[in-house]
């Protein structure tokens, strides 16, 4: 079949591979129709991760299933259904309690496996034509009829949409709250609609990004734009000095200042200052342990020199990594199909497989107008 | 009256001062009878703050009523009572959520209040025979019939109770869990005694001091002592090599290492190695926002050098701050009378007023044995 | 001052009464601009509570302040309020829990107090032109610059925006559930409203009155019509079988069937029935320890025939009572504030106080169109 | 094998019945060494329910793993296991969720299965040599090294322990609270211990029985004896008249006075007049849709006249149903490990399975002494 392959920093291919095949009675085969390009596969189309050559990429996967497990209950062939990035047992300690990010069964060792991902076990990506799916009964989220009709937002319940929505959750969002959303990447502009659909009175999100920032405009946000004047004024104009009573961190540690020097802890030590007395914090942009690449002497072991000072007066709370998919997919399905949620708003591309390189090059370079690639291996 | 106040770094005296007065018709004016020194005393005994000479320190009261404002409802002169260390309004929007460590009211211009304490408001404490409590219906906590009989166990709701179950709350202590507990000074034992009453299935306490280790073990605690060998390990070993469900920072930002340096990351980055993925911390040891006298250059300006990168991949969170004594004390002082608790397990000292200079160099060198002193102002 | 006064079962007038007076220096007088007729007024209008003969009506009041006591701190002259139905101490062991529905202190001997209501205290009501407010600086909601502007929007805060609002908490509403709401009068409106805000994906609301069917299609609702068939097989059609997550009991013990027989347990075992297996059920229909007049035998002694087997075996949970107004309040004030509520959807008359007498009798009617009336006493 | 079977009213017998087989690959098969008689079972053994003679009874199994099927991951011959009596697939949206005692997979049609139960799915129960369990991976708690030596702890996880420690989370207790406990038969002790070791403050027991009230007295509760005094009144004399925090239900719809009479909403109503305004209630005792053989006229189609007027007008919350069992086990394994639980205090007999009629006859009967027997297949 045909797959996105990495080949080194800031060179990946699409080159034939072997199909997956079924390995475990448990195990499902999915025929992927929408993969799409994640923020995140750029840490490693970047060269930033140790993520080996030849592995397949792709986290945000939805397709039709082609093939079952002896063993498979649940799942049907001919379901449509959307994978979760995070790849889980439902039986584990972590996976029992909801927290499928963090699954000690999949990936041994560790805790948390995905598809196609640097340090998250050994498993192929979904940007090629099939995917093999572990635990088929557990991982598979059904969709609807309207599956194909709406598959431009269903494709979003495999990644970007529960890690917007569990980035309010970590900031513990309640209704008539204000919150300010650091980042309007893909995973950004999700957090403000996910805040604006929970009821959240005043949200913010802060770019650079015009493209970007006109969406969180058009959903409702206000947008501050960092390049033109400190976000940190903009956001303490905006709350009549008091701060937001929640934030959230969208960027991850490769955020850079507006002279596009990278300066890991820029956004925490904002969003310390922005967030009011009692306040909360989630943190879904990715902080890595080690980055012998990174210009910042602290990162390069993992650290940041974080305002733990103001952060304890002010009594602030945050949480932080990767979204627990499984504790949100079902709800947010049930949203979009009952046209209460439409997260397709912000694709701006849809490509055959072939065009990835060049989609990857332009979603990296921010080029204008590239704010969500979905990619169609099958079409 | 006589009054303990503070005359520069390591210098405190015992002198007559004027008597408080009734000065808003909320006010209630308490004689104490009890009024502790506190493990936050010595970070003003040692001259680490800007609090002003002959301030009246002490924040942890218990006492008489001998009488009210016009406006007092509730409270009657005579009854015993406790007084939380922070200072609340009962009517600002974070007093109403329970947030009274916050008060936006009683030190206008900030979020919290305390009794002669830096930075928390202009008011005196109560290591003194008199103590002036504002909104005196609000802040009073009634003490039942045997007040007398067990004053050394309700002194303790004035803080260090509370504050130690608010450091297993911040980490959301859920019964069967294990926690480890940094510190064995009055907090981390509350902390740790807290875990047990909550029925924690392993409270691992991390000290040096063997006199504390010893009282942690007295109340089915797991002694770990890191001056014998790195606590790091010894606590990876005692949960097989998971790390604990929850864990509580309960030393603050002059944390040493066992050759006594300072090393203001040091407990933090040992919790975040220690608490395993999906975790959670709770931070009751004071940092602050600056600290010119640091011998760590980050520390100087407020910041450590946080391992946010293995913070972020476990996907712990953390909560921080002051505790809010009044969401506890009621309940802590119900089982107090039950006689389901009886923190004065860590009482060390009774003394004097007089006493309090050589009290506070006995506590401030550790010196053995000296675990918590009750100043009694009015023998 | 002109007041509504109660003067026996369907027998309201409006007299010349005694000017309220400052009693307590925390005491707040408040001039009355808006106050509405509520549902649970006509309980008493009907003649079906023991309230006494000449006691002032109202508990829906928003005003100016005119007065303050000597100890009020944070609320001046001129402020523009809302003030909560119930009335609290803000010191007590459930204001300070949040629980102000119950307080404990301002009507001795009973939980919980309000404004011009049988068996709340002796409270006189606001529907008149002066008002005394006790612990005014805990009871006053204090309004932004635009409270005239919006005044039909704040005035909403007093009662049934909360008490909606409550009725969706009670039932643990989560983002992306479905919601049966039984009654579509102001509270029931005010419920289905709040659940729109709160992410809700279905939100069903049953009834009989055409024109307020209608204003819940108009926020959208599915509005379901029990006149017209059986509303349980309604609802279970609306959710493939499966009854929806969560439901609000709006209606209260007073409940008819359609054709027009008072059947206490009606609205409760058709919770039971429409809600599925693990469901929530919120219930803010007064329903009372007592009424000699019910038609129904056991609810004459504050009982009805409850489905327990079929609740238990489903594995529901119930929550009732009145809303907590204080814990929503503020909250929702923000919401109108920011124009992302806007609870005057459901006005539909605004009258002098002189035509409260016809108001209530066409609001006791159910008269086609009158679903919220405004009283306006200083106009 | 041999086998506990259902042959009528009051006449269950051991015979010899076929050895379950692996029937799917994802089954485990067990060896039966403990097995509880419940209090549950007694419904089925006094006839109150439609279970078919033949059905093997036993819901609270644990043994040692003999035989998995091909697809079984986790699970290893040899492994010591505790079976929850609700018997899940772990993908369900109830399962996922938690509610694992609302499975909507493995008895089609209805939501919840259990082992040899009415009404509960077609599955044979664990009175016997060996037993079939459906999900192997999912249902099997693998307990640790001393599984033989705490054996009789262990086998309490299987349903009463954590069917007490959910009336007590159904009533949301928090640390020091005081709780009534209505009922002080095995899941009601269960309740009571769970309530001491979460930290109630004060825990009162209701019961008749001298021999269960003084097992309740030996966990540190207060036995309240109802067939001496009127137990209402012995409550509120206990809380100064104010009544209890929360409180549980944990007899049932076959609940009698102390005349032996059953009225089956005399609990239910006892405990909205002992518990508290604001409270909660947790309901475990079983409650059934209808029940013809009932005295009760409203009970025999499920119904009890319910209180709701003061219900209602304290603003209590109730919760009821079964125990999600696995939402409990793993943490009060851990604290059964750790030895801060021993609940295996109760139990009275441990019996080989041939004597199972003779116990089923004593427990029904409430002999004196048989508080919990714990039969012995293979011995």
């Amino acid at each position: 079949m045909k797959a996105v392959i990495y080949n080194g920093p800031r060179d990946i291919r699409v080159v034939d591979v072997a199909d997956p095949q079924i390995e475990q009675p448990t195990d499902v085969l999915v025929k992927i129709t929408s993969t799409n390009i994640c923020g995140s596969d750029l840490h490693m189309y970047e060269g930033r991760t140790d993520i080996e050559c030849g592995r397949v990429l792709g986290h945000e996967n939805l397709g039709e299933v082609v093939e079952i497990g002896r063993a498979v209950y649940r799942i049907k062939v001919g379901d449509k259904v959307c994978l979760p990035f995070n790849i889980g047992c439902g039986f584990c300690r972590n996976c029992e309690k909801g927290l499928t990010g963090a699954c000690l069964t999949v990936a041994p060792g560790q805790a948390g496996a995905a598809y196609g991902f640097a340090d998250m076990g050994p498993f192929q990506g979904g940007q090629a034509q099939y995917l093999r799916v572990p635990f088929g009964d557990f991982n598979c989220l059904k969709l609807p009829e309207d599956a194909a009709e709406k598959e431009d937002d269903y494709v979003m319940l495999a990644d970007i949409f529960p890690t917007g929505w569990h980035a309010t959750r970590l900031a513990n969002l309640m209704p008539g709250d204000s919150i300010a959303i650091y980042g309007a990447g893909p995973v950004g502009l999700m957090a403000a609609y996910s805040a604006m659909i929970q009821g959240a009175r005043q949200v913010i999100v802060v770019d650079r990004h015009k493209d970007r920032l006109k969406l969180a405009e058009q959903i409702g946000a206000i947008a501050v734009n960092d390049a033109e004047h400190d976000p940190v004024e903009q956001i303490m104009e905006l709350t009549n000095g008091r701060g937001t009573d929640k934030g959230c961190e969208c960027v991850g540690w490769q955020c850079h200042d507006h002279g596009g020097q990278e300066i890991p802890n820029l956004t925490m030590n904002n969003l310390v200052k922005t967030t009011r007395a009692t306040g909360q914090i989630g943190v879904v942009g990715v902080f890595v342990p080690q980055d012998p690449k990174s210009p910042d002497n602290l990162m390069k072991r993992g650290q940041i020199a974080f305002d733990i000072g103001n952060f304890f007066f002010k009594g602030l709370r945050m949480g932080s990594g990767q979204a627990n998919v499984k504790a949100y997919n079902r709800e947010l399905r049930d949203l979009i199909h009952a046209d209460r949620a439409k997260p397709s708003f912000l694709v701006s591309h849809r490509l055959p497989l072939e065009q990835a390189p060049d989609a990857y090059k332009n979603f990296d370079n921010r080029t204008d107008g590239w704010t969500k690639v979905i990619l169609k291996p099958n079409e």
